[in-house]
């Protein structure tokens, strides 16, 4: 068999998630899989990195399967780019190792989440943007997320309160930028809770808008408890933008670490 | 009354067009004068600079409709807002001359006919794409269009056959531009006939393709003959992008005559 990884973007507004679920019809996975099985005549498991929610958008979610040898890389990207919806594209596909596992080998996810801070947001980016209606802080947003980077228990902004596993993640870096009445975060990590980016966006705006200040953070990562944290922003602002394996991913995490304050 | 000016952008894929036709709910015309006929409890007459076809978007089409003394430009703009749905956005409001009139007015419009040559069209773009799925000769494209930009009888690439007035038009420019896989053609003139960027886009696709050369061209427009020209190009490969008035749009004229072969 090959391994195949392939490079994906997609619209996540009508879709129930990555991860397949009783009706596969409505998640990437889900899809990506019945175009495999057509092609190959074989169920076929599709491993993809992030695991994004419902509503969440991709331009680089990273995924791979096993297809049989007769299948090169480049027909399969095609195969699969003929039979998917228009909201769901296959960028690139090439060969990989066969122990290459795009979830357990991933050492560095890049989200980022956009929020309009404007009255109504921009037609054409209407569906990727979370619209807040008015104006943040954006220097308290930067100082609340200085308290956030380094290696943590992320517990109180874990959205799954039965988590039985380790709730610690790193978080290498997190960048405020603004352009126009747009402030984008970007949240760069070894991995991410269930709703961890969505709890950490939603938190910092709370931050942005007054109702917390930059060093409450420390009691919110301290209290261990989903209720300490802010709420959960809307999944529409949200994208994976990238998956870093190896030496890729290890640059930018020094890279990451240079630039932030750092906490082990 | 005040005479108010908005700039507006708007996603075309839902609307039967601009100018409002029997069904109002589905053009852009109709939605707007049912907002401002709410709002001013008049019904309310607004004219738009280009009478977009159905599915065709806009980022910079422009509008003016009158409005009793005691509502701003400021606030005229922001009910807009909050009653036009999503996909519909005013970006500018202000108030203008009595005897102002957008298309009457207008000197300059800018088309933008973007083509997808790769095989799926980009994820986040795939509606504002005409997505062809294979190469041009962009090279040819360029040539023909030197035959096409003057003041011209575009009889041959006005989708009314029944048209009773003048066919004559000036089209001060045309500029094919290639960013990767994406072909962008950008149409600037005194204005259009029905169809008519979407015939020359159509044309120029055929050129490209090598089913026509660049001079026959000059055989299309002595032909004024629809049946001479190419085909009507799919309306969602097509924006508005801007309206120009006065000094702004002669400076434009000048810039284009000076880039391109001219012929009057």
């Amino acid at each position: 068999m090959r391994n195949i990884r392939v490079l994906l973007e997609y619209d996540g507004s009508r879709y129930d998630g990555w991860q397949k679920q009783g009706n596969t019809e409505r998640t990437i996975q889900g899809r990506m899989e019945a175009v495999l099985e057509r092609m190959t005549g074989h169920p076929t498991e599709v491993h993809g990195a992030g695991r994004t929610d419902a509503g969440v958008h991709a331009k680089g979610q990273t995924a791979n399967f096993k297809v049989p040898e007769h299948f090169s890389a480049e027909e399969t990207g095609e195969y699969l780019n003929l039979y998917l919806p228009e909201d769901i594209r296959v960028t690139e596909a090439e060969e990989v190792p066969e122990r290459f596992h795009s979830r357990l080998n991933a050492c560095g996810k890049l989200y980022r989440y956009r929020i309009w801070t404007g009255k109504k947001r921009p037609v054409f980016e209407r569906k990727y943007l979370c619209g807040l209606g008015h104006d943040l802080d954006e220097q308290a947003m930067r100082r609340a997320a200085e308290y956030l980077v380094g290696t943590r228990d992320f517990k109180s902004f874990c959205g799954n309160r039965k988590m039985k596993k380790s709730t610690v993640r790193t978080l290498f870096s997190i960048d405020v930028r603004r352009d126009g009445e747009e402030i984008a975060l970007d949240f760069y990590g070894d991995g991410f809770l269930y709703h961890m980016v969505r709890i950490l966006a939603g938190t910092l705006i709370e931050v942005g808008e007054g109702k917390r200040t930059p060093e409450s953070m420390t009691d919110i990562l301290e209290a261990k408890d989903r209720q300490a944290a802010g709420f959960t922003a809307p999944p529409e602002g949200l994208c994976l933008m990238q998956v870093d394996y190896g030496a890729a991913g290890e640059e930018r995490k020094h890279q990451a670490a240079g630039k932030q304050r750092w906490q082990a």
